[in-house]
């Protein structure tokens, strides 16, 4: 029988490609996160995007009242920043989103969870890079029944050392449905094409010699 | 000016003492969390322990739907258990609160997180024992802006190595309301008393040589 996956999915061009990747191996889970970000129109394509992979999926929701990030308070611009961590930062986000898969995959028996973050094309937030992830490996064999027993629920972070034009060729080669995938913190009908995530997308597609079937579709 | 401090307040005997005594040095925010327990009874204790001790506070609700739980898990019983890890176990509960508390303290300053995790008498929680809180610290220097920058915010567990009655006479001392604290994992009208949390309780109070006052109370 095939072991169980929870895969954490946002509807971006990452966890997409993540998806596709741990669908290899793996019976998948998508967890997605309803946590107030402006974006929500990710949900609604994150929901499209598992269905259409097969895997099951169940959307969470999590009341998070931060004042601090323009991804959850209107009243701060999204805008692009300079800074080392711009504004779009949400504290402890990769943190819960991990704690909650990890709570469910023991749950369920899942032997492993996948995330798509990305070291190399991303906006600098402290919970992408390496690092933090061996540090989370660390704590995950300690908080669960199945680490004191001697098993493990084993972290993917497939995507962590690739760019962002590797892991769309990546991604085209395993079929992912990138008109489906949705970047842009804005939200609106169409991406901003002026956003840190919109900058990124657009990058990784002019790099890997692609257009981006998104863009063409909404024309 | 006073620092903060997000205070995990499940409105238990052990998170109400490491409220008083947080609060000694600490301006203090607290979370209660609406996960879909049984004992809901203990969100109600827990607002008027946070209203007495003067401290702020917010219900966080998540969606978690876990099935092997017999405290979110009708359907299965609570009973008292002889198994290492009982089956009122919570997967990664300690690991979702905290890192939904760390989200908060970073985006509101917070210098430090209280949680009364206990490692003497309990129930064998994997979450609760001092390695996971090590292992939780060394994660929390990773996954914020604060710890990229050079701060950090601190992880107090005051109660990880104390007993139940060391607990209570710690607690007495600084005038926590026991009478408003519910441990029962049952949530009836009064405590069952045969329930692990009872069990622990009562045998705190029997050895600190102490009547429940909550008992007292209800007769």
């Amino acid at each position: 029988m095939v072991d169980k996956a929870v895969v954490l999915l946002s509807g971006g061009l990452d966890s997409a490609t993540t998806l596709y990747i741990a669908r290899k191996k793996f019976r998948c889970f998508c967890l997605i996160f309803d946590y107030g970000q402006r974006h929500k129109k990710e949900i609604e394509q994150a929901k499209k995007i598992a269905k259409l992979s097969g895997s099951k999926y169940r959307v969470i929701k999590i009341d998070l009242p931060l004042k601090s990030s323009s991804l959850i308070n209107k009243k701060l611009a999204i805008g692009r920043n300079s800074q080392s961590i711009p504004q779009t930062y949400v504290p402890g986000r990769n943190t819960i989103f991990l704690s909650i898969a990890l709570s469910l995959a023991e749950d369920m028996g899942a032997k492993a969870i996948f995330i798509g973050a990305n070291a190399l094309d991303f906006s600098g937030y402290p919970d992408c890079r390496p690092e933090y992830y061996r540090a989370f490996k660390r704590l995950v064999r300690l908080a669960t029944r199945a680490g004191v027993k001697g098993g493990e629920i084993k972290i993917f972070t497939p995507l962590i050392n690739l760019t962002k034009a590797q892991i769309i060729k990546k991604g085209l080669r395993l079929g992912v449905p990138y008109a489906l995938t949705w970047s842009c913190y804005r939200g609106g009908k169409r991406p901003c094409g002026k956003c840190d995530s919109c900058f990124y997308r657009a990058k990784g597609f002019r790099q890997a010699g692609i257009k981006d079937p998104l863009l063409c579709r909404q024309k």
